[in-house]
């Protein structure tokens, strides 16, 4: 039960570090890694080709701008990819939301909002409930719990 | 293995035909539905909360303009949700992503391209693959498969 | 003479504060709700379905990204729903708007501009003065000084 | 129980055809003009000035591009106006759309999605059924048969 | 040689400051009103009426948002108007443009850059030197200064 | 009393065919010419260069995806520049529209909408008319034409 | 003096031959490819890798949607890469556009227009004119004979 | 071996200072100077016409808004343009791209990411590799050392 995060640059961390922490809640075990499509596409490659062998089940990929990193990612794994577009200086994460889920015929990369880090492991830890069947409860739990966490501030909000 | 396939309108079944094919390519069992958040919400929702007693495992949701169908059903289970954002006669499917993909934290959704019919498939043969390991190896030979198909294209193009 | 206001998250508050200022200034009951299609749909739903019955005339949504709510509340009650898209850290509030107006035939939100707040209790005002002539009369006074309002303004910066 | 319709252009008529079917479905009387926010300026706004005493209840206002007509009905009128943005040749109807929902504030225009002719009557019906109990229980019969449908729709699928 | 600069709303003085402050530069008389097409309409049709009769050449409108008071204007007068799409706090400015530029056939609005208060200005003068030889020829030397401004910091900076 | 007109491309003619008709049905003299910003920069320059003392008076300028003409034209002459930005194959005219109004402070360019051939034409005369008295005559009587033809339209559709 | 051509799919050769034919017409050598960044990356890395010591000079890659193809060339040679983003069947182009030309720091990709096909090939010839003087002379040649081109048509369009 | 650099406005130099430190750093001369394609056009259209004989190899063109400036250069050199959209304050630098990269057959712009500094001057060494070897050398060192910067970021985060 194993998750790898690949960022693309280091900047990225601030959002990726919400991805691990769910990840962690969840009691999931993940690996996380700065690896460029780009800038070290050799090792970005080798990380896919072996991410199955080197025992992990699914991968987390976030970039910002041409956000190639996901796709990149997908054309050298059998296993699934997330992909999170990471909002940068300009045109407000567009870019970056594009170029990740426009995949095209052959290789998708499941995509969730711009900067959507949490989203990200819970759809990996959704994807993995698959398999283990103690994540599909921990999973039942959490939306539970979110449930009641919203309905107790709306109850405090009417005692306001 | 067992996915849904959910549409909000009849109108999108062109579109998630090809859904279907790769599942059944893969030998992947489905059943396809049609529901809509808004106009049948009651179904909607009961299908998403008995889906996984029912045997699913994925849901692949595809729905045009305001798309909130992938997204409502994310609420009412713990399985994975893929959204097909559907192209439809204004804005050039730009709604359809930007309704299904934005999802607030905690209930992702995972978005794959505009009328990215196959690809929801794939995606969902991918995140089943965690549990069957017969999908895992079909999923390898497709994608090898695909890459001698377009290498075979190439080859034959060279020779125009 | 009674409106709902809802919200998808407690963080919209500062933006609908001012939907119930204008509701109270124009002495209409109102009940400020927290609930989110995706955290508590079964919340959402309930609520309205029996908000007609509790006494509900018109509904007001606010909510961001891909801003579900207003639709899903609409998918299960006759009452008029009015949506504010709530521009969030991303896109600009475009996400929110298309989410929210790009509703499919058959169930309409009446949209107002992202973080509309004012206009969408005047819109709720001016729904409700087709039933009570008392507040169509306050509507009429409410333009009259607005166009006072602007026009000593222009007057004042005349003489600046 | 009278609504107005009113287009920019004769051209425009298609979209709002569907308008009045569905407002002559639910014996909603209405008339329908062509009056111009810019063309017939003087027309535009006699009619919204004088709306409410000739008995009107609600205007549906649709027009294109720089869609300005909901707007300027709405400033001389107490009543609730609807826009529909209407597409036209160039982008896709995003002008029409944001032309029309984003008003300044103490000026609210319902908008409605771009070409949802259907949507804005229905919307109508929904602001008169505060006044006409008939029209909340045709209203209520309208959403019972519209999901009655899809589900009998998805039934005869589930036999193809 | 008479300008009127109208802005929908106080809070776009900022911006049309500089418009001011050019045609004070070229020696123009010129107005500036606070009026709004959607808060002040009777007043905002009236002084586009009668613009001509009271010596006005040109007219500037500045708003935001779906920015109608540069058309409206325009509906009304035979005179040039020119637009000000102003950015306002979502969409950057973009449904400011649209709504300027956009307009139908038959009512032409000369839309300027977003915010851009001085070219507004400056195309005024443009207009008025038709008419005007002197402010063809303050045109003519405008453009030699600029030029030679811009030709002066090049050349100081090649000294860095 | 004379109008260049320039395009960048002789595929714009259908476009601009209509912008000459309205310039001949006011009875202002004009010629029409094909330029390009990148093609033929030095006849660009050049023309602009002379066009006060050949006599033009406002300059019309046509052009599409990076529309950089008229603000090439506007560098080299004091004359206002209108702008048309034309709609090529992609980007349904955005491009040209952005590309053709947001030119920087000093240099404006009276932009139309995209595809605006009359509005150019009439805008080209509003310009004019501050010149000549006879051109606003025929400004009025055109637009009590227009008003009288779109009322006669509705007059002519209440008796449908 | 040589040119490599890589398309994403083959459904690019009709915007690709235009590519062709210019080099062609300029005397440049080039050899065609079919190859994706995510269904071939072996095969497109390789080629990237071995590009220079094949004494290619210059690669131009066309792909559409989320366009990977020539960033993925461009991480792995130190030519340089031109792209052209292929306008499919959704967003008009705009993903294609901003997937190739938002290249992040380090790995610049040299971006023509939306379906740019001559311009990639006269821009590769700029880049090789550094080089080969006498793709220079012609380049001059084009850009006379271009201009002259345009001249007669406006000449021919005068006499109509 | 000398690259010209051209900024519309003296406000574009902080971003390309980043610009002068690559080139530096690879040790290509530059001269940086100040133009505007619609303040200073002369000196734009001579600078560009010279460009060639003055001994530049590449022209790098940064510029906001409608960015003319890029393809106003290209339109009187040969030589191979780079163009850098630079963001200003409206739009998030959308309009300086479209203006940039929507070239028209015949003339082409390099077009870099939106403030994409440090690759034009990557773009403009790689475009001169072709002709100096020793640049070519120094760009594989440059890869290789981003490489390993990058991969020695991820060995150091591993270690946190």
């Amino acid at each position: 039960m194993k998750v790898a995060i690949i960022m693309g640059s280091k900047s990225d961390y601030p959002v990726l570090e919400k991805t691990e922490k769910v990840l962690a809640d969840f009691g999931v075990e993940f690996e996380t890694r700065i690896m460029s499509a780009h800038r070290t596409p050799a090792a970005a490659h080798e990380f896919a080709e072996k991410a199955e062998e080197n025992g992990f089940e699914v991968i987390i990929a976030a970039a910002g701008k041409a956000a190639h990193l996901a796709g990149v990612l997908a054309s050298k794994t059998p296993l699934p990819i997330i992909g999170i577009p990471v909002k940068s200086s300009t045109l407000d994460g567009l870019d970056s939301l594009l170029s990740t889920v426009q995949m095209p015929k052959g290789v998708p990369v499941a995509t969730v909002a711009i900067d959507g880090a949490e989203n990200a492991a819970l759809l990996a830890i959704q994807m993995m409930s698959l398999k283990y069947p103690e994540l599909r409860e921990k999973m039942k739990a959490y939306k539970v719990k979110m449930e009641e966490e919203i309905m107790a501030i709306d109850a405090e909000f009417q005692n306001r």
